[in-house]
Formats: C-alpha cells, structure tokens, sequence
C-alpha cells in the first residue's frame, strides 16, 4: 500500500481529528534503552502530548502548513532531511512533540552521535485502539462482536432467549450493562472462533468493507490518525521496523493492518486465541483464549514475538509499566 | 552481516558438507497455498532433495563451478537473473532441486503468470538443526545445556550429587542414556531461566564465540550450511520475508540469527520459555515452558506469529504435516 493511498484516510475525513480532540491523546515515548548484559540502564525521552499538539484541525491551517524542515530546525529542531527538505510529518503542530521525536530519530539514526542505534535494534510499537485509530463510542472490535451476534443469530435461535446474546440482539442496553466479564468474554469467544485464519481474517474484512461508523458514517479504515500514519511511515524510512503491539485480536487487526498502517501480519501482536492444526492441513481458530495482551501481557509478548525492547513506543498508557525510569508518564487514557 | 561476510562460513569449512553428506538430508517444499475464504486447495511443488543435490564437495568442482544462469536455462531452469547474468545459488548442484526452485521462484514473482504472488504474501520458513547448520553429533543447544550446568557447578554443588546433573558433570554416558525425559526437561529449563532475556542471549553468543564442535573444532555458526545461506539469500532478494520457525528455543536462536542468516530476532520462532515482567522494568525467563514447537506445534505457532501460511518451506521433516496434499513427502530426518 502506498503511503499516498493511505494518506487519503484522513485527508477525507478531516472532521475526526477535531471530534476526537480531547479524548484521544497519545503518550509517545521515544526511549532509547541500552541492553547490555549486566548494564541496565534507560535513556528514554518520554513526551507528553496535550490536546492541539498534533491532531489535524488544531490551529489554522497555516499553523501547520508551509514549515520546511528548515524552518523548523530554526525552532529547535534538527533538519534531518536536508536531501528532500521535505517535512516528514505534515500533520503534526509545530511543537514540542513534533521537535522531539525528530530529534530523537536524527541522534539515533547518526553514525557519529553517541545516541546511534544500529539498525537491526530500531524497533518502535504503537498501539492500535486510540492511538492509531478511533476507539470511540467503543473499540471497533466490541462492534464487530455486536454485529456478529445479529450475523450469526439464525443459525443459532437459543440466542434471543440466552444471555448475553439476547442483550445484544434486543439492543437492551440496561441488560448489557448488567453482563458479567465472563458472559462477555463467552460471547467474545464464540463469534471469534470455529473457523481457519484466512476464513476469520476474509470475515472482519468483509465487515470493514461494509460497517460504518455510528457517528462518522464512513468505514473504520477510513478513521485511522493521519499523523500516526506519517510517523510510522516517517520512522519506516529511517530504518525502524514497525509493529503493532495491541490487546485486539491479533487476527482481527492483521484483517487490515497491511492495506491501512502498511504494517504485515507477521508484525502485528495481539491477544489471541489458541489454534489447531488438524490432520487435513486446516487451521482452527478455537474457542479457548491464547494469550490475551492486556496491560499486563503487552511486554511479555513483546519478549516473545519481536525478541528485543522497543526503543520508541507510541500508546496512551501502559508506557510506565514498560519503561519503568522513564522521565514523564505520559498521560492515561480513559 | 553482509552476504559476502556470511559467505564465508562454509567456504572455511568445506569438509562439512562431506561429512554431513547422506546424513543431513532436508525436504525443500516450495508450495503455493491458496487462502481464500472456502477455497482450500493447494498447488504445492515437493522436492525431494538426494545426498549429492546440494551440498558443497558432492561432484568435483567443475560440476558446480561457472555454470551461468543462461547455461542451467537450457537444461530446464529459467534465467530468471538475466539481468545480471549472476547465478544466485552457486552452490548448488545444477540439477532438478535447483531448477525447480529457481522455476518457481520465477513463475511467483512474474506478474504475468497464474502463479503469480504478491509480494505481501511471498513467506518462507526455514528449520534450523539440521536444515540450517549442523546438528550432529547432537543438536547445538544440547551441548550448550551440558556446558552450562559445567560453568554453573560452583554455584549449585548439590549437583554433584542428584541426577540429571551428576551424569552430566561426571560425563557418564552410561546413566546419561537412562536419564527420564522429565529430568532432561528439568535440567534444560534450569540453566535456561532465571535471567532477562539480552542476558541469556549474551551468555549464548559468549559460549558460541568459545564452544568449538566436537569433530570439526570451528565454531558452531561457521556450520551453517551455505547452499542455505544462499537460498535464503535469494529468496530475500525475489521479495521474501525468511523466518526461521524451530523446535529450538528462540531465544537461543537470536543469538546467532541476524550474524550468522541475516534473520532479525523478530522472524524467529521457536520454543519458549514463560516470561515475567516485573515492577522494576526487568524480564525474567521463568522456569515454565510457554510452548514447544516440535513437530506438533510449529504450524500453530506459524499462524499466531507470522499470521499466513507460508508458500515456501525448506526442513527436514513436518512438511507434510504442515503441507498436506502436496506430491511428495521429503525425506524425514532420523
């Protein structure tokens, strides 16, 4: 996918940046983390990002347009790309934040600055829900489950006499509201499982083609952060490797991460179910949770599927539990 | 690790491939797998590789030496760099495992044939012990299990006395061989765990740049084979992502993957052990098994990690497990 054609995604929608503004705010964590056996010690640059730092909308247009890179340098930061003169991140406010992720990425990516990091260890995470794209009213993946009750419900006519399946099915929000964790995550599992991963991922595609956002009226696709999209790509050109490290369902975020974020199934982490490779060669997606990458399994899976700590994170919380000693949390979201 | 560097490892240690000859016979299946939702079928191409196809010294050296890509073309291979006229898999001898994987390398990665591959989906997987280096007279990793319960002695004298320890430390091969499998398990997780992760990766490449192989005296990463290098090589220049997906530890593996294949610690998979994040920031290996990809788990662990079936497989056994339906079974390995 073309970063052009991916560019489009808010460039049509301009109105989310400023309907979100205020409730989204990621904390970006640029963190240079040494990892040495025996010599433990963090260098990281945590940066707070306040409402109007980065969405599109924020400020007059002017504000955020016509700054070269040079112009920029001026302020304080680094022109990294004097080959083009081209800036990078567009869409960003020309502020602090914007000033120091260049920066950090302009001392990282220099031979002879004593922050140089070898290629084969620029590694940068962003999480999905809220940092990538829209999580509200709800997470995509919460109406992608409500939709699949009311796909699946003909086949299964139990449902609209059985918890939580008739609370979905009747829209009764008090109802729903009185759900258990447990009959949620039932439900979860239920419409998430039975079928092979390319089935599964064809299915969320299909309903991303086709579902709207309640209140945009545009697909969810269409609803990821135009600034996020230029950092990734910005980070991908100075030779980072990109991934998405997410509580979603790892498949279900593969369902589009390749066409929206330019970012390969194999580079997304994410709760999953357990799978199970049958004699006949096919894979089944079980109803039995795998791993499920909450706050508390994120750094783990990290170890596990990239092998080495990230040295620039992008999400909204979660940081100060995976970069303990970094100087600012941050801020939380929700 | 350029490739010229990597090239080096078996050009030092041209015995290996004698030596290994008959013995190290992996089954390379390139196979085309369709995914479409309700459409499972797959086009799959088996080679069976025979002692001689491959490996350097089989056929004296003219038989390998100065055959172009134009000159194999007439022989059934097409000349798929005519660009540069360079044959991208020197080592290999020039007959049917070579022009059929250079074949279907060339059908997939042309635009304008059925076979025809995007390049999002163009995945390899290579096995290690065996496939990729050395695993005789004993897999790798076993020999580092033994030297580490050696270098951990001082700490742990009670192992003087208690099985499985007192086996290894007294090299009796005697009660080695009657050792339980829960006491090698044991033994295994006890000199793997109980440290971060880039400090058992550390203790890994230290032991490697010391540990010399029993018969050859060379280090262990000078084993890796070189027609595989090339191959993996190759495929990466035709578009691929090569991943390496083992029964080995993944840890273990990362040590030597990007220096010795060029592979990042990203695109290994493996077995695991559990690990534990804790407040202070620090990852601790656990003594717990997270999974063990054997024969019986690398295709699941294909799907959660890499999240597609992957449409060329080189290894010694598994493939018809994980290919089912494809012509021929390669040659299992033992």
């Amino acid at each position: 996918m073309s970063p052009s054609i991916r560019g489009q995604n808010m460039a049509n929608h301009g109105a989310i940046g400023r309907a979100d503004r205020g409730k989204l705010i990621p904390g970006l964590v640029p963190a240079r983390a040494y990892h040495g056996p025996g010599r433990a010690f963090i260098l990281a640059l945590a940066i707070l990002l306040t409402p109007g730092t980065c969405w599109p909308g924020t400020g007059a247009p002017d504000d955020r347009l016509g700054h070269s890179v040079a112009e920029t340098g001026k302020r304080a930061a680094p022109a990294i790309m004097p080959e083009t003169g081209c800036d990078p991140l567009p869409s960003w406010n020309d502020g602090p934040a914007k000033w120091a992720i260049m920066d950090f990425v302009a001392r990282l990516t220099d031979e002879d600055s004593p922050d140089f990091v070898p290629a084969e260890e620029r590694v940068a995470t962003f999480d999905n829900d809220g940092t990538l794209w829209v999580e509200q009213p709800m997470y995509v993946q919460g109406m992608f489950v409500s939709d699949r009750v009311r796909a699946l419900a003909p086949e299964h006519p139990e449902w609209w006499e059985r918890q939580p399946y008739k609370a979905v099915l009747e829209n009764d929000k008090a109802a729903m509201a009185s759900l258990s964790k447990e009959q949620v995550a039932d439900m979860v599992l239920a419409v998430h499982a039975g079928t092979g991963q390319e089935e599964f991922i064809g299915t969320v595609q299909e309903w991303l083609a086709q579902a709207r956002h309640p209140h945009y009226h545009v697909p969810y696709t269409t609803l990821a952060y135009q600034p996020m999209l230029e950092l990734m790509d910005f980070l991908r050109a100075c030779g980072f490797r990109v991934f998405i490290v997410s509580g979603g369902g790892v498949d279900f975020i593969r369902a589009f991460s390749v066409e929206t974020y330019g970012v390969p199934r194999e580079n997304v982490v994410g709760s999953s179910l357990e799978y199970e490779y049958g004699a006949d060669g096919r894979l089944t997606r079980l109803a039995k949770l795998g791993k499920y990458d909450d706050a508390g399994g994120k750094p783990e899976s990290i170890a596990l599927h990239i092998g080495r700590r990230p040295i620039f994170v992008a999400g909204k919380h979660d940081w100060n539990r995976m970069f303990p000693g970094t100087e600012s949390p941050g801020r939380p979201h929700d």
